[in-house]
């Protein structure tokens, strides 16, 4: 494990990376690189974690992030437990704060919490003694997949002798309604990337060019010039119909597609964070393309959770 | 690990409070004291339960209870497996025999289990030849929850040089459905304490009498006599509208609040077996209050039902 | 371990018996017959899993069969993650090509897949690059099922001095729909067994004398014949009217019976791949009774299923 990096982060949680100095976010980054080399070997496993305890609380579904934690746990040896929601006293009426100190007074070390309230893993942080991480709170932000979005083009662009203060990086969709979106842009601008927010001007509200960030409506102005596109996925279930006239509209003004892919930098890096909409915001021949990292994405998902429950629980504590 | 107690605690199960001898109970609290400290490690891990598998049977939603299990189990070295029913062969018209006697058939140590059926666990114990810990059946009994009242009782006055026998304990509510009333009623009648049942008349059946106890039908009298309040959640989904006019009538006239409290002695005990109803049947200045220790019977319960899992599948077998 | 086995055996997958070989059967059975004191050790593991990762990918619900691959991930000391569907991304309309895409780059060794479309298991191995083990797909294979059936019946007869190959079995029921009755014959027949098909016209087709197979209506005739009788279960939910006219009348032909078991061979040995529904295809006396081994099935499939995930995963990988 670098030095460095125990020095630097001293937190026990992670709740936001508007929270981080950009040495905090450079050495989460350098923790999980030094331990991505783990999930290859035949042995998955280090005793970083050995005895100690995550429970995952999620109030959202989302078996992809959940599983990542889980599996990030266990190769990390913590001992790991689902507090599921949907089957739990939360739905005889108890309250969050009843909820974590509950789980809490049961011994353990670090709550993996999502949930639909803006701000409930801060609250939760406030009542627990033991760690918190943030596994995405409404719109508010969601850390460890900006953390992992940022481990993603930094290691495609070291290898082309680039940083990311070298990069422009299009944020493309949704904005307003993404949590994927806010960790992107604090951890970016952090970084000292270029950041183009680009989205049908009701999803992308103006407001945004207050945290440093360019705001366009036109993605083709836009794709030539950028380092990155990370496509937001559409959700569905989130959209009025007042946010845009038709799905298909949509796709047609904000999909990424081959004849988009055309008009960008050769070797512009495409990110998503998944599960896509194959065929709407992304084509299936894009998605799976050369320009793609979007399963890279998932394999550095991986490193960065143990990262984080090694610098939040394993290090120094 | 208390050796006297490996010699008192002979039995694979755990079905009931009412089946043990003082003695056994007395073992149990004992064994439960040696492991607290486990919870506080570092590492909370001891290898007691390696390769004993522990299955979760549970027929009823609970995800405290289990949680707490799970978690004593992985504490213990245990693996551990939920064999979730709502969607298991149980749907498809399997019976509990078959269920039970398939889940032993795997090679599995013990079946912790809850059921809606008053007396499941015992006849679960007729089939197998595992252990078979009962974690609540109807309103039968909830022995580990009985015995972690025991413990929070025990811990609390041991620190005033004061015994259980010494004690009056008010048990408060519906206690005509109440598992957890039947289990602190053997445990503490066994171990020697005045208890005082103290409910409306449609939930404290005066047959209660019969069991050793005294029946009440107003808190108010009691309070100033007793050293420990065990306040039982009001069950919304069991009360019929016989049972008392109103939710606002039985908060006025058995919920715990500041101004009772004030009538209570000045180091009272307040217990809950959670999840609370706030503003119900306890206030929250009063569950929060230092009068409360319903946090410190969380840890306990965890505490407790390590010693059990030890006591009916690790010691001496 | 037997050494000759792998030799033998070299897939990292096992999607169907169709596919193997006589001796790559006859290795798995080896495998799990050198396996199956483990599950009656006191400490029921052993370490050649360890490190390495297992998912269990469930599009149907089957608790029984999960819970019987967990155990034996467990045995083998693998780590193991439940991706649960129905709280899953796929919820989303993510493809079960994404899924499984995703899976494998969270660095995942071997991915147990239940799906109800015959020829998912196929369709995930193309895709992913990790192991994959069929654990039931539509009404195609079971091909676990058929190995623990294979075991069962070695086991038993081998105790008399017989094999598989001098044996005739009859399978029973909805055979058209049953993965369970196709692994078996796949089964059998590479080992030389003679095999019998019976039931109602509708529920057992002519076709399947194509494969090797006889096949009848009336299982009074057969009874007296056979050496193995395998009695499937009936599946309320698959059966439509025009099937069969009712299920008394089923039962009637084709319900195994304490007067039917009379007409068998003494020693006649009963299989059921379990859930039961009693009274129905089998009577409580038959099914409890000396002749049936149904539990031991229950038993022989933890071994089976920790051979062939030592096989596909944990042998000269």
């Amino acid at each position: 494990m670098p030095e460095l990096t125990e020095r630097v982060w001293t937190r026990p949680h992670l709740l936001t990376l508007e929270d981080l100095s950009a040495d905090e976010i450079v050495s989460a980054l350098d923790t999980a690189q030094a331990l991505k080399e783990v999930s290859t070997r035949s042995i998955k496993k280090v005793p970083a974690l050995r005895g100690k305890v995550m429970v995952n609380l999620f109030f959202e579904d989302s078996t992809r992030t959940k599983t990542s934690f889980s599996l990030a746990g266990q190769r990390m040896s913590a001992d790991i437990v689902d507090f599921s929601v949907s089957t739990s006293s939360v739905s005889k009426g108890e309250t969050l704060r009843d909820t974590a100190r509950n789980i809490e007074a049961m011994g353990v070390d670090v709550i993996v919490v999502r949930h639909r309230s803006s701000g409930a893993p801060y609250l939760l942080s406030q009542i627990v003694k033991c760690s918190v991480i943030n596994a995405g709170d409404g719109s508010h932000e969601h850390p460890t997949q900006g953390l992992l979005d940022l481990f993603t083009m930094r290691e495609t662009f070291a290898a082309r002798g680039r940083k990311i203060s070298d990069l422009h990086v299009a944020i493309v969709g949704d904005i307003a309604n993404s949590r994927v979106a806010r960790s992107n842009i604090w951890g970016l601008t952090k970084l000292g990337a270029k950041v183009t927010l680009v989205g049908p001007t009701t999803l992308v509200p103006n407001d945004f060019s207050k945290l440093g960030v360019e705001v366009s409506n036109n993605l083709d102005d836009i794709l030539p010039r950028v380092d990155v596109v990370n496509m937001l996925r559409v959700q569905f279930e989130r959209l009025t119909s007042a946010a845009f006239p038709s799905v298909r509209e949509y796709s047609r003004f904000f999909g990424m597609t081959a004849e988009r892919l055309a008009r960008c930098k050769k070797d512009v890096l495409l990110l998503h964070p998944g599960p896509m909409n194959r065929g709407l915001e992304i084509t299936t021949g894009v998605a799976d393309g050369g320009n793609s990292a979007i399963l890279r994405q998932v394999a550095n998902g991986l490193a960065v959770r143990m990262a984080v429950l090694y610098l939040c629980v394993g290090a120094n504590r």
